[in-house]
């Protein structure tokens, strides 16, 4: 015996899971908000609608049919956000190019996804100049010009955007397909390989948009909410601006996009437009809240999630003591992203700012429909008592389904039916993760395993520290040793030693919070820490480059 | 060309949309929260949990399988709760009797839902005894007992709920299965024929679900939220109790659920609980306004929105005095139920109180994922001035996909490949919908419709009204002529007469407000207003009943 499928009338009509779904009753419902790009844009959802439809229409007279790919190079702009509906809706694949990568991956990136048209800001042009001849089949372009000039270029640009618009039909009829259609892809990076493609159907982008917004408009504390003003500050190109526009649309409220982030741009903005909710990595948020601008402003109305890397509870301190409701996310590109927010439960509300700031800087409780589990080798579940740690692994209705044109890697992503994030992590008893490392940066070190962004944390927490770095080095002896990369505030460089360091160090080892097989044998001051091309912390690159200078030294 | 649809590695976990997946992570993430079932039991989240696997394992037990279909009779309480998640779960069909129904409408709906067991509180046997020769096949029954003694009744029961509970295993495993399959089944009765069936998949309850979170959640004024407490007041036998108990069970928040609806203990319950959310017809909240028991009440923290019937400016006057903060939701059992919810956008917020009792009196801004329009008799869109009115049309992923083994209905619901409401309204240029009537309903009087919800809307305004109908009388002349039926106020009794209605609508008319036409030739006071098993005006019944009066007189 089965289950009884519900029967269907002929004439009912059946409704798939469409980005376009997302879009109608905000457009009809708060025709007069407004969307605004920078100093260069005002426009109103009643525009983003027209031009959405413009934009299809146009790119369909450029030759876009269902199935082909548009690759999109831009800051973060109103335009972006109509790429974002336009061409999903139009039954093609949004490719959002990752315009950080080195021009040798984004050709890589380019001709993997097979793009068919190219939508590039002027300020790219240079980089598509230098690997024309290697794109294959050559592609249409269509220029994105804020610059109100011809640009020079050997490039042959098809058309302008606003042109492509200004000749488009505002009526455009978006089709009917299946919602397992194929809206977006782009790459990720890690330290070592190629890029790899992931991709997201429009029903993962529909269910993405609603499990998010459950967590981030039920909730008591950090809410998101339809009179908010919304500014993301991690990039429309890195996994959809972690899908919030898309939220942010569906709930009506006033959208910024800021363009490239320029630190006093953004806090300007943020004044200027009463931003009330951003998301950003903790690098961004350290360089605006390090700028003498941020004296002149208020933070106390601004909601700030922060994902991207785990968030220092120093930095939380900093951004709390400005009134700045903050609070972790945690997702990846290979899961839509998100999958857990760092909210406070009701009863938490009542704690006092050291204990919540514990709580906000948590890696968070997961999303509605994300089956989160943390796991041993063998894929057992491990107690939820905030201490064991093991592999996180995940289900959801929103997790890439494997790499483009890559099944090996697929199968090993996706390996005992859960996509296995890399992370190790613990769950406590409240039900919050928290990420203790990333599975190949754990050190481990005579049989134990030593979290280095534990260590990381407790450095930063060091007065005369900015910026830390910890990594294994192979040792003879104990397999890998710790070892710390320190980069000093400059008022402070010189002023403090190695042993300043492990000494601050022992004193948490000594109350029992780190192993003291924890404490690095080597303190190293540096004047940067490498990073990769969406800021990251470069691990792979460090263990190479200070194996040796230890070893050397 | 088509779609490109993503490719799925083989061992990538596709998630289907089953209730299920609501239910696992705030049974984790908020384990001590509360569900109570009025003065008999408090239990939590984490009793929640293993009393539903040992439900849907006890139920195995007596032999239901995937595809069976498992009836309740009982009023509101944590175990219909429980059923709400256990029985779809393992794949059956909940079936909610509606106990209000007469014995032969119930027997009726059990044997064409053809149910295999029936769940039933001790106080409805006397209606199943009524009956029980003409079930068929017998069902198995299982007794849901508040009374703490076994109950005097020659029907054979087969265990007891808690019985059923305690031999059931709390690690019972919910299988996966398609997201089509049918969830849940109840009857819609009208004021003719026999009762139809209704019917929704998991996939439907869970967009429901989420597309409810977005609306009440993201909103400013009457926002739903983690730390609200939620009581019904529409029956969980109706229509999922609007589906509320997903989205709050979801959400995490305190549940309270009230048993038999009495005014003076929902009201005890609603102090002693701190209920901050419900959702209840009119004539519910008018009874609990008219309680002596509402002075020692504070209802200030009270969110209430109000479905079934249109909301009474004059009601949500009384209601708004109190400090309750009131507005409309709408749909029907067809719809799974909700369409539109009439919250303020946040620029109404500082509008005077009178301006924004309109809009909590509207129909109701459009759900997300619902496609509403109002179209004349061709299906052709009307304007959206707020004027023009005509019937309301839908598509929602969450609409009922046909009338249980009824195609010839289920055609006519969905002709034109749109849900017909068979409501009458109209769209402002806010996008707010406003029904004026039901199709049936609206008087036809030489050429012109008059809306008789109107009507009595302005009846009821006037201060020795309590209760009005409006019907349309047969007449030689015009076609129809309205008739208004109304209630007096106990204390004004024989204080009114026909020519202070016809006067008080005169004004109205004068203003412009309704036509002149709209002015009824006759208003008969009467002690009561005909309803139907549902508590809604049963205007056929008037029509039938007053027409003859009316000619008679």
């Amino acid at each position: 015996m089965s289950e009884q499928l519900i029967e269907r009338t002929p004439s009912a009509h059946y409704n798939p899971l469409l980005i376009k779904s997302l879009l109608d009753n905000p457009i009809r419902q708060f025709p007069e908000q407004e969307i605004v790009y920078g100093d260069f844009k005002r426009q109103t959802y009643r525009d983003l609608g027209e031009r959405v439809s413009r934009l299809a229409s146009g790119l369909a007279g450029l030759g876009v049919r269902r199935g082909d790919t548009v690759a999109v190079m831009d800051w973060d702009s109103h335009r972006y956000l109509e790429c974002f509906f336009a061409v999903p809706m139009m039954g093609a694949v949004l490719h959002t190019v990752n315009i950080r990568l080195s021009p040798e991956q984004i050709l890589y990136t380019i001709n993997h996804a097979e793009d068919d048209v190219i939508l590039v800001n002027t300020e790219f042009l240079p980089v598509l100049e230098a690997i024309r001849d290697r794109i294959e089949p050559v592609k249409k372009l269509v220029l994105l010009n804020d610059t109100g000039q011809t640009p020079a270029t050997t490039l042959d640009i098809g058309t302008e955007y606003e042109t492509l618009l200004a000749s488009g039909d505002p009526d455009y009829k978006f089709p009917d397909f299946s919602e397992d259609a194929r809206a977006t892809t782009f790459y990720t990076t890690g330290t070592t390989g190629l890029p790899k493609g992931v991709y997201f159907s429009h029903r993962q982008l529909v269910l993405h948009t609603f499990g998010t917004l459950a967590a981030l408009t039920g909730t008591g504390q950090g809410r998101f909410n339809r009179d908010d003003v919304y500014m993301p500050i991690t990039p429309m190109f890195h996994v959809h601006a972690w899908g919030i526009p898309y939220a942010a649309t569906l709930l009506g409220v006033k959208q910024i996009y800021p363009g490239r982030y320029v630190p006093e741009q953004l806090l300007s903005l943020i004044q200027r437009e009463s931003v009330t909710f951003s998301h950003c990595v903790p690098t961004i948020l350290q360089m605006l809240l390090a700028s003498p601008k941020v004296e002149e402003i208020d933070l106390s109305r601004w909601k700030v999630t922060i994902g991207g890397a785990a968030l220092p509870q120093a930095l939380a301190k900093q951004a709390r003591d400005r009134g700045v409701d903050i609070f972790t996310a945690y997702g990846m590109s290979e899961t839509c992203p998100l999958l857990t927010l760092a909210h406070l439960k009701p009863h938490m509300l009542d704690w006092d700012e050291e204990r919540q700031l514990e709580i906000r800087c948590k890696t968070g409780l997961p999303l509605p429909l994300v089956e989160l589990r943390v796991v041993d080798e063998d894929m057992n579940d491990l107690p939820h008592d905030g201490t064991t740690s093991g592999e996180v692994v995940v289900r959801s209705p929103w997790l890439t389904q494997g790499y483009l044109k890559d099944p090996q890697t697929s199968e090993q992503l996706w390996r005992g039916g859960y996509l296995h994030t890399g992370d190790i992590g613990t769950i406590d008893q409240e039900g919050y993760l928290k990420i203790t490392d990333r599975l190949k940066d754990v050190i481990k070190t005579g049989g134990e395993w030593i979290s280095s962004l534990e260590l990381e944390d407790l450095i930063l927490k060091h007065p005369a520290v900015t910026e830390t770095a910890v990594v294994g080095i192979p040792d003879p002896k104990w397999g890998e040793r710790p070892l710390a990369l320190v980069v000093l505030k400059p008022d402070r460089t010189g002023q403090v030693d190695e042993a300043t360091i492990r000494d601050w160090l022992k004193d948490f080892a000594d109350k029992g919070i780190i192993s003291k097989w924890g404490i690095p044998d080597r303190v190293l001051f540096v004047d940067s820490i490498p990073k990769t091309s969406v800021g990251k912390l470069n691990k792979k690159e460090m263990r190479q480059q200070y194996a040796q200078t230890i070893q050397g030294g």
